[in-house]
């Protein structure tokens, strides 16, 4: 973008508090340019340069602001402001700016909302967290089903103008009931005198407002809308959604699903705004938990000392062997928790799934196994590190690590599923268990073949 | 969906071919519905209802399918149908198809198309696959500035028909040059007299049909459009891409970014689609360069065998030690990477992640340490597997573990800000650098304390 050629000149001005000439220098800025300024600004610059530009500027840019940011601009702007801001913004953005503010911040603000936009506020407030609710705008164009296309075009040349969207008009029946939707294009399309209900044809997507905000997500992504219309369980319209909305969403869900993939628990704000004592309690109860349940390892270690004891050569193989459980499982477990996320695959299909990663971890578990088994053999040619009995050894490793692989393919895949079965998210806490379950058993699977292997040579 | 309940009686209806009551019966289903109520038909059946519904559901539908169930459809269709369903098919959807396809079919599909949308398809074909050029379509409405409000809503009426969105009117010079985009609603809000310049206020954001899709999906979910224009470098405008599409693109990256961080290459294709050697090739190499860089803790624990030959004790906790680095390591990569790719963190930025993962490591550390420590000390009150020297174990375990935690955060923060410094994907190459420097190091921590604080006794 060339404006950003011009930052230093902004910069200046802004030093300067030259409101004039900064007034004339913005004046063609985008919000989210504006934005991108503001972040490398103090509060008190970003008020300068919320003095300056004109009142649709000023809303759209507080809306893509982070919220920490929004609430110290706040403080440093004059009250009639801060008013022409809130009442300005579109509804969904000021519910999830306002649900994050603490009680006392938020009556304040509450007040300075005319009476009819405080209504707004509340009653969207008053959904439960992550739902629906929250999200809609009850900003949109309804008509009744009985009206003429030209009715409807007039009445949004006259009305439309608070309208989040007009991409989409809603038609309702005489109580307010959704009847269909139908895009302003296709509208624009028909002669003035048809009517609209001979436009209709029943083939619509409604939301439900008390539905998770991740039905939202998985409704627009399997459907090519821009907005959808929410409703109650009876059918009454109470607003929208809009698509611009759902990107966000999904994008933070992901995030979110990552997080919990890497065994942390979901940030919610980006890594540089999450204070130290908050990012220990995100990341501490897990690796806890990992630690904890990996002590097993330990407890399986100490039935094998005398083994060790006696060759002391097996414990060389010890990380090999548990690290190659650990990534065939996590291989697995990421497909299929990412796979159960998308809908791609449903709890009916864990047989099919099963013999598919019996099949995978077994070929998988060959390759790793030759491998293991001709490294020994290498090294053996230069050093006798192994002893006499090298190659005894190497069929040690390379089965070992063949029945360990398949191991963790097929409890990977399979650890998801039964935590889902049993009514868990299986993103937050396949890891633990998968973890414990593959290194314990590695282990075991390791010294169980060592003596089978090694019986009356090294054992 | 309550169209679930009529499912039974429709599969009653194709079996029977019965299709005048099942063209009743399908004429209010929605495409997306179509296309599930397709997944469960064979392609002979798919074709059936192909058959019964109409031209604008027969396209919208087909749209909808898995690449494989379209190709598999368009063999039983009569080569009239392919033609028109390619024919209707809009061009960004259209492309997404034909480049899947091998050439030959290519070929003979091309030949199915008008002159003029062979045209577009294969212009749309000639640019760099992922990049925007493929994305986008041609059909959108663009006018020029010097019309009156009267005169664009008359033509969009008149010319409409064919356009992939009226939500945004594009607004071009003489010569075919983007100048502003501006929403339909606003159009329509503005006087039937007003010139389209008046209404302009130049604040577009456009993109270059030669960038890689990943600028479109960012560009998108950091701004409020549905639609955005392309253009070449000189600013022509070449066609638009809808927010319909990004979403979809937006799910497919989280899905390859999941998948990569569990080490495996990005599928492409739902699990249950990947075939047994597709699947192999796809986990194999991550799994073998995993494997053969995890070697190094065998030359690693090389070194200390003579330390294990003597205490035996030491080997229990390897996999404890070796895990506590490895699930540290791979909470801070996780979180690295994602800030990384949602652009939250810099590069510059290493300085400041770097002194807040030492804090969070060693705190971390402190933690796992301490429970490390108790666990030892509460055992050996009640068995003595861990001698008369359980007390000095414990503080080599608490102390070791402690140290690997804080590496393994350094580490996982550090590997993938230096990866993408020197042009590497991070979240692609992060995983077995971190987990081969994690737990070799860790093994090194763990037996340079156990010498230190285990010599004279145990050692």
């Amino acid at each position: 973008m060339e404006l950003e050629l011009e930052k230093p000149a902004v910069f200046d001005l802004i030093a300067a508090k030259d409101k004039d000439a900064l007034e004339e220098k913005l004046k063609k800025w985008l919000p989210l340019e504006l934005a991108e300024l503001c972040e490398e600004l103090n509060p008190e610059e970003q008020a300068l340069v919320f003095n300056v530009i004109d009142r649709e500027q000023a809303c759209q840019t507080f809306e893509e602001l982070d919220f920490n940011m929004q609430v110290e601009l706040l403080e440093e702007l004059r009250s009639r402001q801060v008013q022409l801001i809130l009442n300005d913004m579109s509804a969904d953005n000021r519910t999830a700016f306002l649900e994050q503010l603490d009680k006392e911040r938020l009556n304040k603000l509450l007040k300075l909302l005319t009476q009819k936009e405080r209504r707004v506020a509340l009653s969207l407030l008053g959904y439960p967290e992550d739902s629906i609710g929250r999200l809609m705008t009850p900003d949109y164009i309804a008509v009744n089903k009985e009206w003429s296309v030209k009715q409807v075009i007039d009445y949004i040349r006259n009305f439309g103008e608070n309208s989040e969207t007009l991409d989409v008009v809603y038609i309702i029946d005489e109580k307010g009931y959704l009847v269909d939707d139908i895009r302003l294009g296709d509208i624009l399309l028909a002669d003035d005198h048809v009517y609209i209900k001979d436009l209709l044809d029943g083939k619509y997507l409604s939301l439900l407002v008390t539905d998770d905000e991740e039905v939202a997500v998985d409704a627009f992504s399997k459907s090519n809308r821009v907005a959808m219309p929410v409703t109650n369980s009876g059918g009454l319209l109470l607003g929208i959604i809009t698509i611009d909305d759902i990107l966000q969403l999904a994008k933070e869900e992901n995030t979110e699903d990552i997080q919990k993939l890497g065994a942390v628990e979901a940030l919610d704000e980006p890594y540089m705004d999450v204070s130290l004592p908050q990012m220990i309690r995100k990341r501490a109860p897990w690796l806890v938990i990992l630690f904890v349940s990996e002590m097993f390892t330990t407890t399986a270690m100490s039935f094998f000392e005398h083994e060790i004891d006696k060759a002391v050569v097996l414990a060389l193989f010890i990380p090999l062997i548990v690290s190659s459980g650990g990534n065939s499982g996590s291989q697995a477990s990421t497909l299929i928790i990412r796979a159960l996320a998308l809908g791609e695959i449903t709890l009916r299909d864990w047989w099919r799934i099963m013999r598919r990663e019996i099949m995978t971890g077994l070929l998988l578990g060959v390759i790793l196994g030759v491998i293991g088994f001709a490294r020994i053999s290498t090294w053996s040619l230069f050093t006798d590190i192994y002893g006499p009995h090298w190659m005894l050894i190497g069929l040690t490793i390379g089965v070992s690590v063949c029945g360990v692989v398949l191991w963790g393919s097929v409890m990977g895949s399979m650890m998801p599923i039964l935590l889902k079965r049993l009514g868990f998210d299986p993103a937050t806490s396949s890891a633990p268990f998968i973890a414990t379950l593959v290194d314990v058993t590695g282990l075991i699977i390791y010294f169980s073949f060592a003596a089978l292997i090694l019986k009356g040579t090294l054992l």
